[in-house]
């Protein structure tokens, strides 16, 4: 789960730089563009309160599978700016646009950082000709960097695949410590690829490589105002566009490296020291199965139990007993990490915890519920609730 | 809000001990009872998974309204404890009515304390002769210091309601310190009185004040396998029933006295340094505004920010919009202890936060949220998430 040394694409192009949005003076603008036209495809977050740059990127409807990359900067939000933050998304896409000789509208913009506070756009602006003349074929290492907030570690990575004719590349860059910051931050989620694929091809498999992965992971299930993923691809490969089994292999590889990404942001949930998978089974239906994952993966009684190595799978079945689900308690069976601390609603082997104990103190470990009702499933990844975590965000701001 | 030295209500009397179930040593069994029949009105938890004795009170049905008192057990939930658990609590019914010479199921029973863990009932049956015999009117208050898990205080309170004819008195106790504990704790609640009122009445004023106070304190969201508040009016006030006027100031009375035990319990929350009001109004809907309070109360960025008294009102504003409610954020506004950090989905007055700060550093505030959609409003108490919460569950529990 390392983040790679080198990121290269065929056919794009990256540079990050600090334009003085960061009173730290770390990186805070991102660029990522394709010298070739894409095909593209962006999943903006579900919250109701949304920042301006998605408001601005919903807004751009059918262009949204023809864009080139990506203009993100750190250290603001742009989120409740009202009219003046819609004007400030518009300038900068406008501005990256011209200095780069490309038809407006052929960039994604993103913003993260904190809500609330007038996004001084012109800083983006005027960094905006030494940012173009930065690009390079390393610069999606800098890009990513420079969308960093309270992130840890930077969080990329990089997947091959052999198809007929030759290999496609995808690369990825991912923010976030837990889809939080201090003051209010983001995931933002980045793939590019040389592929050449059908722009339906590419959003199918786009969407559900993202419903079972950054939509899996949890840290403290507060959806921010900014989420965004988004992939575009080249074509620069020069293979024709990808099918069957190629397809295939590609929507797989294209999904380990976004579980790996999304892994890596719980892994940085601010103050984390583990990551459990909740798979719940044998649900009435996928959506009971879903509620009781979420329902356990934002217990702060299950976070704590897990940042604790305690094996009390009493926490565990009392939060799906809460979560408004389909359930019959005598039928409930929870394991930890393959141990069966509980079968038929009741303790059946009292040494059982006793086993789990070891196993749950490593870094990753898996907690099963089976509900013995249906074929409904699902699963989630989350992190553990620590001192960290309310170190990190019950400090003043400024 | 500090619990008051002494709690007698006519015609009740009560006793404290201990018999063993707790290693420390400390009370863990405690009988309330009426000498007088009375009419009764008990409200369970609404988890899935529920502990024997809420099982075995639920099966009561009818008789439920005619209990005369409860005996209740710290230090052991009788949860997840199968056929077994019930019998406990089938002996323990037993045992007690029979020491106190009622007819069986005159009593209800409640547990609370660890999940999991077969009842050692024995121990309850053999101290039942010595729990009698120290019945006392002034009993009450050991029964309260008795059914204490990991509070850090003792919950309870009494009021005096002026009737037509005379005074009649309502004295409770409770327990929790969260609805959690270290081990899957609970929120009880009891509450006693002399009055005489129709069994209809009091189950109707009953409820409604459980609705607006015990069901509207948060502090984890963690709803415990055991809740269970319980009220008895014995008639020994020797009054007419209440009607008209007179049942509306003891239903306020009522009210007045479960919300402040209710507010115990928040201020009672593990760690916790300070109570919010987060009240939702103009919301689509009654339901929509309580889906908001409860995203707002559980939000852990929030609980954080709280802590911090940082008036980050993003968090507030971002945790409603996950809600899955109607909402505009055109419209919304927010005010932090009255002053308004946000309307129409911007910030107005840049000054209003800074002036939030000093009043939010206050052991007790409201956040309130308009939506500007409607008439639909709720409001819950919700507690803080400091390091103290962490170190109350993340610990190993033997």
């Amino acid at each position: 789960m390392k983040p790679v040394k080198t990121l290269r694409v065929p056919g794009f192009r990256g540079a990050g730089m600090s334009c003085g949005l960061k009173k730290s003076g770390k990186p805070d603008l991102a660029l990522v563009v394709s010298d070739l036209p894409c095909v593209s495809e962006v999943v903006f977050t579900k919250n109701k309160v949304f920042a301006a740059p998605v408001a601005w990127g919903k807004a751009l409807k059918g262009r949204i599978s023809t864009l080139r990359g990506i203009v993100a900067n750190s250290g603001n939000a742009n989120a409740c700016t009202g009219a003046e933050g819609l004007r400030a998304v518009r300038d900068t896409a406008a501005a990256a646009c011209a200095a780069l000789a490309l038809p407006k509208d052929s960039l994604l913009v993103s913003s993260t950082g904190v809500i609330g506070v007038r996004m001084p756009f012109e800083k983006i602006v005027d960094a905006m000709p030494d940012l173009v003349g930065s690009l390079s074929p390393d610069g999606i290492l800098p890009a990513c960097d420079a969308i960093m907030t309270t992130d840890a570690f930077p969080k990329r990575g990089i997947r091959k695949v052999k198809v007929a004719g030759g290999t496609v590349t995808i690369g990825g860059i991912a923010k976030g410590a837990g889809m939080i910051a201090p003051n209010m931050g983001t995931m933002l989620g980045y793939l590019f690829t040389d592929a050449s694929i059908a722009a339906g091809d590419l959003k199918r498999v786009f969407r559900d490589s993202v419903d079972r992965s950054f939509n899996r992971i949890v840290v403290d299930g507060d959806t921010s105002t900014n989420d965004t993923a988004a992939i575009f691809a080249n074509g620069a490969c020069g293979l024709p566009p990808l099918s069957g089994d190629d397809l295939e292999a590609f929507a797989l590889a294209l999904h380990d490296l976004l579980l790996d990404l999304a892994l890596m942001i719980v892994r940085d949930g601010e103050g984390a020291t583990r990551v459990v998978r909740i798979a719940v089974t044998g649900a009435k239906s996928d959506a009971d199965a879903e509620k009781a994952t979420r329902a356990v993966a934002t217990s702060p009684l299950v976070k704590t139990m897990v940042a604790g190595a305690d094996a009390n799978w009493g926490r565990v079945i009392a939060a799906v007993g809460r979560a408004g689900i389909a359930m019959n308690q005598e039928k409930a069976e929870v394991s930890f990490a393959g141990e069966i601390v509980l079968k038929a609603g009741m303790v059946i082997d009292p040494k059982a915890e006793a086993r789990a104990v070891p196993k749950i103190k490593k870094e990753a470990f898996e907690i099963r519920v089976d509900l013995g009702l249906g074929s409904g499933s699902h699963y989630v990844y989350f992190s553990d609730l620590t001192h960290a975590y309310i170190d990190c965000n019950a400090g003043y701001r400024s």
